[in-house]
């Protein structure tokens, strides 16, 4: 799958989407980022992408023209599944979302900044709104990283181990079971003793019922789904 | 305030804490980021940070001893107001939490990887642990840079325009209200009229009326709160 980031600071998130999970996707060729500066498609001299809002507010506004421009671009050379939005007021962003979004083709994010963008990019241009989460970020790089990462690792083959995201928290709705590794006892705290056992069967139970309890306990809401 | 990363990939958002509002904060003198490599506090030639899990499960498991031994550093130099493990089922981050966390002196925050960290770390050393949302992300390396960047910018001073952070959304429980910039009209596409009056009256009014309905139409849960 591809994935174009628009953004006015690449420098943010450009040694990230070239490290660890996303470089290991890209190296084995099952998905592409890049990463699109909106300054590029300014037609000012400053390489200016924002502007006072109208009706006099704080903050700074990014112009429409620069993001229509550069989202034109990309579409004139593919066809895109989504026109992603990452805005605090989009709808939150979850494991069932990131599955889907991985079986999508083409992605565009764009990441928001300064005090928002224009809204008409909103209206006429965007075809999805995501926010990570109920807080504000500086910008939308951060949300933009987030959500590529969750997507990519759900490609088959992106991470070695298939089995681990299977057994990952959320993918059935229950927290994952406590882990334990080497040493068995460490200053006295020790791992418990079904674990060290070699009964696979009781092992099973044990994490089911870990697995069961944590989640009563820490999220009852996920059990409601 | 201070924040201290612990990690395996500090080159994933070394990056990125350098950039953009952590860089101004840090420059500012009103932050002070620091990154730790876990790899650095182990005691085996093969720097090796993670073992097989007990009770035969797939992935790998971050392992006590050089987990502990760099928070006790940390906490021999100085006072911690919480020790932090980004995870799945910790709490959900908000912006509640951003603003009574952005009011401490020195926060930990332990990045997972892999599949988790041993369940002792959990149980004896951590104080909170907090989730950014409900997916799956490689390593907690970039919940700990959203939480990073939520947090700082709340510390007055940090962003330059403060009437800016305070007409956010969430900070008041409603979503933003939409914003527009030049050009009035783009490709037909147009500013509502009420923006240009220069009436400001109706403008807050339109503004706080927009507020509301959207909140009630995106996201009625947070009217509720």
């Amino acid at each position: 799958m591809r994935i174009d980031i628009l953004t006015v600071l690449p420098e943010m998130i450009d040694g990230l989407i070239n490290c660890s999970i996303l470089k290991r996707a890209q190296e084995k060729g099952l998905a592409q980022i890049y990463l699109h500066n909106l300054r590029d498609y300014t037609s000012n001299k400053w390489r200016r992408v924002d502007d006072y809002p109208f009706g006099g507010e704080a903050g700074m506004v990014m112009q429409i023209e620069p993001i229509d421009k550069a989202i034109s671009a990309l579409k004139s050379e593919r066809e895109y599944d989504e026109v992603i939005y990452t805005s605090p007021d989009g709808k939150t962003f979850n494991q069932p979302m990131a599955n889907t979004l991985s079986l999508t083709k083409n992605l565009i994010i764009l990441c928001g900044h300064y005090k928002g963008i224009d809204y008409r990019i909103r209206e006429h241009l965007i075809t999805k709104e995501i926010s990570i989460g109920d807080y504000v970020l500086t910008g939308g790089e951060l949300a933009a990283a987030v959500m590529a990462d969750a997507i990519v690792r759900l490609i088959p083959g992106v991470i070695g181990d298939e089995q681990s995201a299977l057994s990952d928290s959320f993918q059935d709705n229950l927290l994952a079971p406590p882990v334990y590794t080497r040493p068995a006892d460490y200053k006295g705290w020790k791992v418990p003793e079904v674990l060290l056992s070699g009964h696979q069967h009781k092992i099973d139970e044990w994490r089911l019922q870990q697995a069961q309890e944590r989640t009563a306990r820490l999220r009852p809401d996920l059990l409601e789904k």
